[in-house]
């Protein structure tokens, strides 16, 4: 999957970070079933508390955007995350009978505080582009993951997962990320985005919270 | 129109600015017919504006909500003003050959810089709480002048305005805003606000919004 | 006077507003000595008030810099402000019999709250360089005025305003605050920073705090 | 140590995590001077890092703070940590042959970015106070283990550390940071803070700081 022109090269910078989040064991495992529920479960939990504060930090877009359409494009993902993502898990964990107050008030592994926390900072240090960096990883990670999973898996228990993020919904707000970024990136760094003296760091924000996407999967391995 | 506990209180401390806001010149001549039609096209290019920091202001607050109920409704207003609100201004303006592009770019009148970064600002600088005062005379005060000239205005050119703002649906968002205000009150300043040592400071929060809100409507009576 | 490579290009795009701030009214009766002292001691009151979130948001560019040493300098700043420059005021407003807790109390006008806040939001809204761009004409165009008066002005009662910003500690401050800026720059905007797709926003930032410098300076001649 | 009347009431709170911060392996080490030379080099690498982004995290304070006499209490902490605090580990780890900017440009650990991103969300997300909660346990902690070590510590390679947190300078910081606390918390909770409905809350975030200190410790013996 491109998502665009931006993201195709962010990823190539973050290696072999990206791959070690997008090929991890518990991505391999959710696709074969070997998974153990108890991983599983524990994952949601703590990915609940992860969408909370990941569509804080997509509010925080809204507020550092530069343009009405981009407003809105971010707003919208920040529906899509805690009206429509968090079903997903607020369903699977209801049918375990863990309701939605106690997901709310788990507690935040410290894999998870590392990830969430520097993706806010990275908003408020610096403008929309370096927040939309450090957003990327995981929105785009998890729609290639999807999309792959959906064409590759065989039969699973962790089938609504893989339906959830490799389908058409959630792609095509992918797709709608990607050239959010792509015009983000047009507007600060130029035709050349790679020539630009920002570029480097731009690609540290990417590979950081790529590397914290791998830690989180470490996480959900360890119940 | 109560719109909750806490509300009528900010309002009573708000005097004699919140009369002169919701009294003001410039909404006795929408309701009577008389503002003239330049000075409420200038002020519609000047609230759209608004409209769009504002609507940054809600969006930081979806940063600084307690609970997911909360993350929700402000979420919930901030799609209201970019999804809806907005379009008012866009439709009006349209038929006067002024187009949203034309709309964003708007060189803001002092009034208007002073008000939405003071709310930004309340927001940056304090917790929740201190945002919600400072957004509330707006939201609130739109809510109270649009439901009195709902049933007291006459025949005028500026109807529609009026049952934008008298209306069943923002008139249920302002009691939504309302509850949220009471709940973000209580949860800080327990079940007496007023003897609560913060007290004063939100007070002023609120106050000093509605002062900016009467600068706001004195720059729309000068196009 | 020059402070570094970057700001003639930014002064030369904020015209005429640039001249208007720098050689307005209120300067030029300082140095002649004819502005009212009414008018000069209610310009220190709001001037102190703005000093106040002037360094707020020298401190909100310490959490936005790239490096140790830029983090020092705004420090350093942030030091010079509410530890130097505002004893001035504090000291004559004291002889006149105004005390710092009344400063600090006063209520701001419009165009003071205007200013501040606006310059704080570039600093919330985008990065590091943002921020300086909204932040230079103020520490810039005071050491600008500030060394002119001091060649140019006669025997005037304003004497020593003139000394504190044309004397070495500020004019060493302003050299260093353009270095600072042409290293941001450096590194966000590349050797051709006219090239860049930023720089028209970021000439907005410093045009637009320009705008509101003679808004305060109109609002100094109203007491 | 008591440093004022918050801290110890937020410190009994936070309990057992206070202990196992203040009576952690890596300090009971360095005391005994059995702590590995590379897990001391390795931690103050980390720690550098981690005073960079705290520095951050109390120039935010800065720009939410009430009073010009806090604002200077909080500018003095910044000057304290980058001017002076930083000395030491820049001169130890010059020794060893590691130079400054290779020290800025440390890879941060996941517990490292857990625990100041999270500090710098506190403030973002709540008032002063929630940002001097997770603020107060690495202040107050190393001043309580400093002033303890400075007692009870035998002969050790690591003097200097001790003698940097338990000596005069640092133990004044502390008693000055206890009051700036107690202001604050009376200016928000009252005379009976715990009675407050905001108290649980507050203590959370310091309780989360002090879980936070725990892995930062856990960290530094793995180098």
């Amino acid at each position: 999957m491109a998502y665009g022109a931006t993201f195709p090269l962010w990823r190539a910078a973050a290696e072999p970070h990206w791959s070690a989040f997008t090929r991890h064991r518990f991505v391999e495992t959710l696709a074969d079933g070997t998974l153990p529920r108890a991983a599983f479960l524990h994952y949601l939990v703590q990915d609940y508390v992860f969408l909370v504060h990941f569509a804080r930090a997509w509010a925080l877009a809204i507020t550092k955007a530069d343009t009405i359409v981009e407003m809105r494009q971010c707003a919208a993902t920040v529906h899509g995350l805690i009206g429509e993502e968090m079903r997903l898990h607020v369903e699977i964990c209801a049918a375990e009978g863990v309701d939605e107050a106690t997901l709310f008030a788990a507690e935040e592994r410290t894999e998870n505080l590392a990830y969430t926390r520097y993706v806010l900072d990275a908003g408020h240090s610096g403008d929309f582009l370096d927040l939309l960096a450090a957003l990327a990883p995981c929105v785009l990670g998890y729609g290639e993951i999807g999309a792959r999973l959906l064409a590759e898996a065989a039969d699973t228990p962790y089938r609504a997962w893989i339906e959830a993020y490799g389908g058409p919904d959630y792609q095509a707000m992918c797709a709608e990320v990607g050239r959010l970024i792509d015009g983000a990136a047009a507007r600060r760094l130029g035709t050349a985005p790679e020539d630009s003296p920002r570029w480097a760091s731009i690609c540290v924000r990417f590979r950081t919270a790529t590397r914290l996407e791998v830690g989180f999967w470490d996480m959900g391995l360890r119940p």
